[in-house]
């Protein structure tokens, strides 16, 4: 496993020397990692607490990082030496892999000494922002058609990781391959491609390279098809090709486009498929595609069966940063109680959510679908079924009564004392377990233009905290 | 150093096993790695040579590979076995990193046995897309004031390569020093790092947090001042600090804005701390800016020393992914011969220049500024001095005759018969060549928005092969 530890901003390092020196470095913090709303986020898939947890197991500096940090002529022995002893000993909660999260509600929690706590803002903001921000687009994307998603990005990812955690987090929102074959490797997730424009080119002909490629694949032959022209050779070479194949006792699969209109090839291709005789024949298509080229391709009756899509889901490349932040929620003072804190700003959308919370879903009874969420003080008790009242926080005259309903918490115990006590599920059941949360949600509030906003309330007893709070700071 | 052998799309693997299986393997073949014009790319900055050569180095299959690639059950054991003896044996030309490139112009050559140059394609795409996309970016940024920048964007970087590596090529484009600590450590380059609000909030008061923070980096004292008000308490206290400091013999650094209008903000804090004696106290601002917002501070007056730029760097915002590919240029038949070869297309953007290439740039002699770029063969001589016409490659009537020159070949020889024959230069002489190349570019190619088009042309002999392998297709 690579070792993480120094992959954090130098500030992390001279703030907890800060503490370290003025004796307040074992002081119990609360830091939330959260995002902001954003005109294109109504919702987010969590994603990367795994390769979180393994970088929290993992912290250690080794002599070469001690001595790179002492090079720096910033930090003193005692400090230098309560690093190289550095071992995670705190409380962290977490929404599981695969769930929706909404604006302003905690992914993570971390409660541990400032010491901990602050060391880690940084490359746990890296991890989970980077996988939230794909898992997020992937879905998106997944959801606008009803074809099958690949993701066929790697080459177009901002760096190695980019590809490889990518990948991942586009698997876990549903798409069902992806060509990136570590990926494949290390997750045991499918892997797929067939050839590129250079295999065609490096042959004669068109209809040589497709033979070639035949006899290769007998039966997993799937052509690409946009080399020279599609309906006017490649289609036509590839209907040869099969009808070769189709006598020597294989089935193909299909053809890919790559360019072009796809909604027109992919329906005249189709229909030269069918006339000849190959009903069965995928058509595959690749090349630019977003989440709203896929809702104009289905608008438009295109006939694809699968997508292969590279780089706007691999960068989310309308939106290529999630933004996400870890604030500081509670510290514990000189008297040894944990102090709820906010954190101000002249927007009502900038100020943090103080104090250690947790936060729970409705669902309707008869539906199961979510109805809305709750954030509250981690001790409150769950609402219990009877009538709730829920408020909105910054227009707090709009209320809901919620009825007919059940609760979950939407946080789990991923260590206590330092201690892994969350069981990781495998990447299966975190694909299991999204497709499940997605199926709770209602259709609108999944669009993707405009997309109905969902109640995301504060409990009473926690938005009276921040009041008291706010007025305090004034 | 880690095992990128397998970060491929799997269809470089089937490809190069039906070259295999074909018996074509082992032909020679050429490929451009380059990358097409946008609307906002006037140039690009080529970086990552360095990884990209690393990688080349390192390919092995070990036997967790090669067990995984016969568990796909595509391959047979032949095949396998000549992944497990892979080592690369051809040439790579490249334009060394830091380098100005343009829009097709090639920034990297392999000229390898198929099987080999086919193989690498998806992972010298991956890092040199990357490393290109964010170097372009920071010079725009770094272009956009005259205040010296840092690269903060870790905590949005997708991924830990894309913080890593994105610093690196931040530094390269002129950025003076990375929040990244990792960074500092692998490349050798300047960290940099104060305090974040989440210090001041530890604290019962800000001027207790600013106090001691003072206590602990006397003589490199940056005050966060936007916690709760900046011309409120931020700068007074900051102030107040300052003088304690200095009463003890210490010169203060500065103060850092994060938040607000960082024009009027700066403005006022300049002059109050140039009341309280502190002209010299630097104003560091930072907070989702970009090179437009850069542009209009300046315009606007800010007074801003220097600025910590994150996710709109790391991320290249604005264009999250190059677009860069990786075109076969040329492939031996069956005789033995280099046959050049192009991918043809409906739009002339996206035909490719066939064969074996070299770019010169001429330089005016009296200036030393560049004036335009000539895509050539590689076999024909270079323009000597001798006026020369050179002729827009798409509206071939547009004819500029340069006289008074000298002309640089772009690319240098890095790999010859599989042997690393590139002396890498150290980041500092990249950077430093990267200033020079800079400096040779008139500011209208540089300017931001709707730059100046530079020159990009085609030899006559390169123009005329081209031509002719389209009237061949047709």
């Amino acid at each position: 496993m690579r070792n993480l530890s120094l992959l954090t901003d130098l500030y992390e390092l001279t703030m907890i020397y800060g503490y370290y020196k003025c004796g307040t470095h074992r002081r119990t913090s609360v830091f939330d990692l959260f995002f902001r709303g954003t005109t294109e986020l109504s919702y987010a898939v969590a994603c990367g607490l795994e390769q979180a947890v393994d970088y929290v197991r993992n912290i250690h500096f080794d002599e070469a990082d001690i001595a790179y940090l002492r090079s720096l002529n910033l930090f003193d022995e005692g400090f230098l030496a309560e690093l190289a002893a550095f071992r995670f000993s705190g409380d962290i909660y977490a929404v599981p892999e695969g769930s929706i999260v909404y604006p302003y509600e905690p992914i993570l929690t971390v409660k541990a000494p400032i010491f901990e706590a602050q060391l880690m803002e940084t490359t746990l903001l890296t991890i989970i922002n980077h996988q939230t921000l794909i898992a997020t687009k992937a879905s998106k994307i997944v959801g606008a058609t009803d074809g099958a998603v690949m993701e066929f990005g790697l080459r177009r990812a901002q760096g190695p990781d980019a590809g490889i955690y990518g990948a991942r987090a586009a698997m876990i929102a549903g798409c069902v391959g992806t060509s990136n074959v570590l990926a494949g490797q290390m997750f045991g997730v499918p892997v797929s491609g067939t050839h590129a424009h250079s295999w065609v080119m490096s042959f004669d002909s068109e209809l040589e390279a497709f033979r070639a490629y035949a006899r290769l694949f007998p039966d997993a032959c799937l052509l690409l098809v946009d080399t020279y022209d599609v309906l006017g050779s490649g289609v036509p070479h590839a209907i040869e090709v099969f009808k070769e194949l189709r006598a020597q006792g294989h089935k193909p699969l299909g053809i890919r486009i790559d360019s072009g209109d796809i909604a027109y090839l992919s329906k005249e291709a189709r229909r030269m498929l069918d006339e000849a005789g190959f009903a069965d024949a995928k058509i595959c298509a690749s090349g630019d595609i977003d989440e709203y080229i896929l809702l104009s391709l289905k608008a438009q009756g295109a006939k694809i069966d699968s997508y292969g899509i590279g780089t706007k889901l691999i960068t989310s490349f309308s939106m290529p940063a999630l933004g996400g932040v870890y604030k500081m929620a509670a510290i514990q003072n000189e008297q040894g109680q944990l102090v709820p804190k906010i954190k101000i700003s002249n927007t009502m959308e900038k100020i943090t959510n103080p104090g250690l919370k947790k936060v729970v879903r409705f669902f309707d009874n008869d539906t199961g679908k979510a109805i809305a969420d709750l954030i509250m003080l981690k001790d409150e008790p769950n609402p219990d079924g009877a009538p709730y009242v829920i408020f909105d926080p910054t227009e707090t005259w709009k209320q809901k009564t919620v009825v007919n309903y059940h609760v979950k918490e939407l946080m789990v115990d991923v260590f206590r004392d330092g201690r892994l006590v969350y069981e990781m599920p495998t990447l299966k059941e975190i694909t299991a377990y999204h497709k499940s949360c997605m199926n709770s949600m209602w259709e609108q509030y999944k669009r993707i233009t405009k997309p109905h906003i969902y109640k995301v309330d504060l409990s009473q007893n926690l938005y009276d905290l921040k009041m008291a709070l706010l007025k305090k700071a004034d």
